[in-house]
């Protein structure tokens, strides 16, 4: 299934494909597939070239999967069932510099994750985002140092059946999408008067 | 000039050629191409379908682009002064539904940027992103209310002559890309182990 943007200027056909699914195929991913997504969130811009950036993948069955699955909030774990490969996204509060704060940590994290999203459609694949999930289970499950914050965990495989889904998730997967108008959102001037 | 990604594993064309430059020509930028910049920002995933990005454009002599130039720090004001367009990148602090603090606020407002800066090199442009500026003055310049927060700072134009910008920024410009090597960024089983 395909849910594209229906946006009103010319973008990228990547982004006109991208959604946030939650019908997943069981599937395995490829390897190869897997490292083209991590390759591309590795050569996102950040504040200094930090690179704030870590990740914990999961295959389904290989012990990390699973604890990364027990992490998240039921609700997510009802479609995340099926998916076959989930990563759990984090960022390192503090530069290597002094070990000042990096004010830019979570900005800079999702955009390396927004491009991993990104490539997972040019592969073929759906990747889907959530907050929900309990970051002190993840912090204890894979022993991460204190300097880095979990932030959201992704579920990537290929598109399978929206039938599958519990009846409330399939109506939102089947629903139309929603975006505030850009006059809404881009200003000029000063805030709230459209650009 | 371009200088492409020294990429291992196969990712997006656009992916493979975006970075972010100094030399800005000063041609100034098509109306519908920063449009579509925009709106690819405008389909970027959040939490809660919350969009919490807002922007407010400048392109140079219209007075919005002027107030963002002066709350940019010295040295990003030495490279700035050329390029036709600047963009402050803010996010809404709270959900709409109760007002409850959003986590990912920041996080996903670094989606929606890293969607416009890709865009702008599908659109023949480039764009360079800068947390170097003062939030309070972009605040007061433009009556920012509270609940919103200034991240960032993103420049976006045509390329332009490196021999223009001052000699310490020419060696940035001209040096090799660099980024931590995949197995020290994804981890399995535990924080640390390579994947």
């Amino acid at each position: 299934m395909q849910k594209p943007t229906n946006n009103n200027f010319p973008i990228l056909e990547v982004f006109h494909q991208r959604w946030s699914p939650r019908a997943y195929s069981e599937k395995p991913v490829e390897k190869e597939k897997l490292q083209s997504i991590f390759e591309a969130a590795r050569w996102a811009p950040s504040a200094r070239n930090e690179q704030p950036w870590r990740f914990i993948a999961g295959q389904k069955g290989d012990g990390t999967w699973e604890k990364i699955f027990e992490s998240l909030v039921e609700w997510n774990q009802q479609w995340t069932i099926r998916a076959p490969v989930l990563v759990l996204n984090m960022g390192k509060k503090f530069y290597d510099y002094k070990h000042l704060d990096n004010d830019t940590y979570q900005y800079d994290t999702g955009q390396a994750v927004a491009m991993m999203v990104t490539e997972a459609v040019n592969q073929g694949l759906i990747g889907h985002q959530m907050s929900g999930f309990d970051p002190a289970k993840a912090i204890e499950h894979f022993e991460i140092p204190e300097d880095y914050q979990p932030i959201s965990v992704t579920a990537i495989g290929y598109y399978g059946n929206p039938d599958e889904l519990p009846f409330d998730m399939q109506k939102s997967e089947l629903e139309d999408r929603e975006r505030r108008p850009l006059d809404e959102t881009v200003f000029s001037g000063k805030f709230g008067e459209a650009w």
